[in-house]
């Protein structure tokens, strides 16, 4: 883990309590309620408690269930109303046996992880020679025949970014490069794993089959073994690899959202919906990804219920299966895309500091953003002129045209930790946690009691 | 990874290069043998073939032989003399399935690794239920009815050290642990990974069973699992744990160490023996375990060479074995522990810079002392008053009175690496290592040169 400096941080926050915010634009309560939302200690317990009692809990399975049991009864017990799971159902990847070696010029093993909806190889593995490609472009300006009855090895290094926007650019050789690779008539696809780390925890991620692609084992390795890869093929010999990657595809399994309100005095005004999720890969225990974004929803609902009763109804959303495609957030517009929705807003990109605000709010809400951001700034949040997105748990709706306000996390170790085993609970900073429940509380309140009129349907 | 500070480290060299050394006592040698050491390339040369072309060597396996055999052709190219493998024979623990998880009350897995010569479980695995010490102390105090049955955990945290102090204290939790759980009847043993780091990466290493105890699994939950199991435990109710550790013993397979020389011009001076260790532990490729000690005592060599013939033989020996019990280091003695030994150093605590020296030299070679030092303060080495004491391939001869340096590398992040699968090419930094080799290369020139006479036989 890099080590996060806390002390920097904490002098911000101390710096932001004692600054006479009330001469600022925001109102008088989104320094209270920033003040308390500072010393919250309920967004770490329900990081704590998900991962230690129910750990991994993958989408679909009997842990992500446990994961919906433990969920419902967490927010029952810390005062939410019309706390209930919302069950669907669909297909399921489960991973097997991740084995790698080189057979040739050097044997020794590698490190990997099967991306989801991998193609499974026998019991027994397959072997193949290794082509290089230095990145997704040349695995896709590659001839067929280069590939036909070979293993695909895109080494695509990811640096980390503050925004995360590296992501989508690199990620495209987990997301696509397996699709081009069997097209191609490659028997497998080795990629570097999407991350920014030197540690043998390779990073796993979903991939969806092009259609009418057959499925070939796809797997990414570690940072280091992919390096050591790409130094043994430097050497010039032909590189054979042996793989067994062993997964299952499941029909019809279980799965579902969570849900659970401070219900707010005006139904007519519309939801704000604050979402996470709170399913998580199967490897490491979704500490940063996503049950933080689920303490941080919860506990900031409850710090703007502390207040007294807000004029909107505050929807804590911990959505199902959005780490394989967001079946989750499809079931939830299914059943709630009709009602009235005031915002969405989601944080699902850990807990480190949040550091900018984005807005997408309908035409004449200039000065309910600029309460906000007044709000933020003591915060050391900064406002943007990038118009927000949302994301995975809320996309149907931010689809659909409802408001909605992103408060960008800090990611620059994100991708050190995601989607590897080593997401667990030791890599969330308490500090930074608080701050991010701070700018969730001050922001939820301001749009929960806007005078304003918002929102879709 | 910590990122290393390379910019500072850089500095300090730079630094060095510049400063007007000729008028310390120091001969003129010392610095041109230092300017030129701190260009090398061979000792990153060394380590990334010996990393990539071999990679993982545990003692006594097809891999360490494949070392000894890339060894023997690499110090041959790069000009020693009297380059030979010296075989022995060793018995050997060969790690199997690594398997555990919580059966109750909250299942997941863990990650682990079995410590060498740990009992081997059945395929299918032994279950129990865990009693938890917080120490090796409350370990050997417990009453051997607490543990009859069950599986026996040591959570004893170990913090980084400059000197790698610490590792003495905390590693008794591996080194003896064992035999204490297996004489009160514990059915296993867990403990916490004896490192610093927070990754899912478990640091395995040797333990020895005590006389007329029956071996039992023996095992290094990572330092985030360690910290999980701890958490589960503090809930308060009974947890259960499956393991699956399979490994096997095997007798008499093939080990040898490796010896190069650079012949001396008087052979009746003593033999300076710059020691390694060429095995590994199986999980990592051993980069600062041990390939770039040997990286760096074949390149101090070399430098030294290329000033001329020394006066007296410096021979580099690679032992083999050292991570098992020092199997290399015995035969080394038993073949040529009736030769004349000069002196004795070795490189064994990765390669990040060294900051300090120690001596363990004949009375009345204080002048010697003080030259060693004032060629090693430009790199930024401090003399200390501590008495050296070499390591594991050396023990038999300073055992028996062979003059001894130790030229003391920071540790601070060793133990985040130190016998796990992290323990790879890209934690090496070739800045620092030149360092190690710059302040090898003027330790070993002095006292290859030296006028002095010193040594045992």
């Amino acid at each position: 883990m890099q080590k996060i400096r806390s002390g920097t941080l904490a002098a911000l926050l101390l710096g932001s309590i004692f600054t006479p915010v009330l001469s600022h634009a925001a109102p008088a309560d989104s320094a209270a309620i920033r003040d308390s939302a500072l010393k919250d200690d309920v967004a770490f317990a329900f990081t704590e408690g998900l991962t230690t009692e129910v750990g991994p809990r993958p989408a679909g399975t009997p842990q992500e269930a446990r994961a919906r049991d433990w969920a419902v009864a967490k927010l029952k017990a810390l005062g939410f109303s019309n706390v209930r799971a919302e069950p669907y159902t669909m297909p399921v990847w489960v991973r097997g046996r991740d084995e790698a070696r080189i057979v040739s010029p050097f044997p020794q093993n590698l490190v990997l992880a099967a991306l989801g909806n991998s193609g499974s190889t026998s019991e027994k593995g397959i072997e193949g020679e290794i082509v290089y490609f230095a990145s997704i472009a040349d695995l896709e300006a590659a001839p067929a025949a280069a590939l036909k009855g070979k293993i695909a090895f895109v080494d695509h290094g990811m640096k980390a970014t503050q925004d995360g926007s590296s992501y989508g650019y690199f990620g495209a050789a987990r997301r696509q490069g397996p699709s081009i690779a069997s097209k191609k008539g490659a028997i497998a696809i080795l990629i570097r794993s999407i991350g920014t780390d030197h540690h043998r925890v390779p990073h796993t991620g979903v991939q969806m089959w092009a259609d009418g692609v057959t499925p070939i084992p796809a797997a990414a390795l570690s940072v280091p073994d992919a390096e050591q890869l790409a130094r043994v093929i430097a050497r010039g010999q032909p590189v054979k690899v042996h793989l067994t990657l062993t997964s299952k595809m499941l029909k019809d399994q279980p799965s579902g959202n969570v849900i659970a309100e401070i219900p707010g005095s005006d139904p007519t005004t519309g939801i704000v919906v604050a979402a996470c999720h709170l399913d998580s890969w199967d490897q490491g225990t979704g500490a940063i990804d996503d049950a933080t974004g689920c303490g941080i929803a919860a506990a900031s609902a409850l710090q703007v219920a502390k207040l007294g009763q807000p004029r909107r109804t505050i929807r804590v959303l911990m959505a199902g299966a959005e780490e394989v495609g967001g079946d989750g957030a499809r079931a939830y517009y299914k059943a709630h895309g009709a009602e009235k929705h005031a915002l969405a807003i989601e944080s699902d990109f850990g807990a480190d500091r949040i550091w900018r605000v984005d807005f997408k709010l309908p035409q004449g809400h200039e000065v309910l953003a600029k309460r906000i951001a007044g709000a933020l700034a003591p915060l050391g949040v900064g406002a943007s002129t990038q118009e927000a997105g949302g994301g995975a748990d809320i996309a149907p709706l931010v689809k659909a045209g409802v408001p909605v306000i992103d408060l960008q996390q800090d990611g620059t170790r994100y991708f050190d930790l995601h989607h590897t085993p080593d997401d667990t609970l030791d890599k969330v900073d308490p500090a930074q946690l608080r701050q991010n429940v701070a700018a969730w509380a001050v922001t939820l309140e301001a749009v929960a009691n806007a005078p304003e009129s918002m929102g879709v349907n």
